[in-house]
């Protein structure tokens, strides 16, 4: 069975249209999605590239292809009023989930309270909120974001990136090709097919 | 009958394929092409975008995925050893061979030896031979380009696109929406069927 490995970072909302997309394709084909949890940030320091939407005229365009591609997909989708969002803590506790055992539900949990929902997820009392609301040890996964073995995870699992080549988010590797961007799911699907 | 227009540079590889593939996409819909020839260094100014290539990791990743899409259209497609090239002539010549009448085949000149033939088009004696070969008036372009109202108009219509959002090329524009890059050819094309 074919392996996707999805490096992805919650503060991109492209990342969270390759997600979805994700899930729809394995209601469709046989593979297994590796999620691989990074910083974003990282990427961006260590390769010079920045968010598109640091360039004005590029950050209003993206809001319609984005809005393009979630009726393409028929997923909903909302921009984060509070874009964009710090997501240190949501990628160290993305190992932490790894480790406590609710990594899909949590994974969940985070894409649509930032994607669908608008939550603040800068801020750790919504953080709390939302995992509580979801039936999630919120207070367990809080820890996990200040164990020092989590915190290098997520920087090897970043540099690892790295040096596969990534820039941005999210960025997929299958049979040794690497694919960039949500818009690039349909090749992945052909080399699925 | 509707009409994409298509603000382009001769110095873009996506641009390239965005043509190509916009000839093919004739052959099955009726639909006009308006050609709008800009300066694709003058909208990276105004936006204070750049090419995606000044990131090293983004430009090698790009080789890789400019030859999917090359595949996927089926068209033939090699970097140009010489890239980047300063196309400032070359699109002012655009624009003097809309006045010449003789646009269709400066147009294919151009991109074929851009982009299938790897010619050095920074050099004004390879231009010349280039156009010569095609059968091209090599003088009367190159004298095009001196003329005061083919370099306000090259502004004008760059200003044009930047006012109207562009931010790269190829920026596109049909039925009112723009659209970015050769790999948003798809929504056209759903738009057109």
């Amino acid at each position: 069975m074919k392996t996707v490995e999805f490096y992805f970072d919650f503060g991109s909302p492209t990342t969270y249209l390759a997600w979805q997309r994700l899930l729809q394709l394995q209601g469709q084909y046989d593979f297994n999605i590796d999620y691989k949890p990074m910083l974003l940030g990282g990427v961006f320091k260590a390769t010079g590239n920045s968010s598109p939407v640091m360039i004005p005229a590029k950050g209003k365009y993206m809001m319609a292809d984005m809005a393009r591609f979630a009726k393409r997909y028929g997923v909903p989708m909302n921009m984060n009023p509070n874009f964009p969002i710090n997501t240190l803590p949501l990628m160290r506790a993305a190992h932490g989930a790894l480790k406590l055992g609710c990594f899909d539900l949590y994974v969940k949990t985070i894409f649509e309270a930032m994607w669908i929902n608008g939550n603040n997820m800068s801020d750790p009392s919504v953080i709390g909120s939302v995992l509580t609301a979801a039936g999630l040890d919120s207070a367990a996964l809080m820890v996990s974001t200040q164990d020092p073995e989590i915190k290098q995870t997520l920087i090897d699992v970043t540099d690892e990136a790295i040096n596969r080549g990534a820039f941005g988010a999210p960025t997929l590797f299958m049979d040794g090709e690497m694919y960039f961007g949500q818009d690039r799911l349909d090749f992945i699907e052909e080399a699925l097919s």
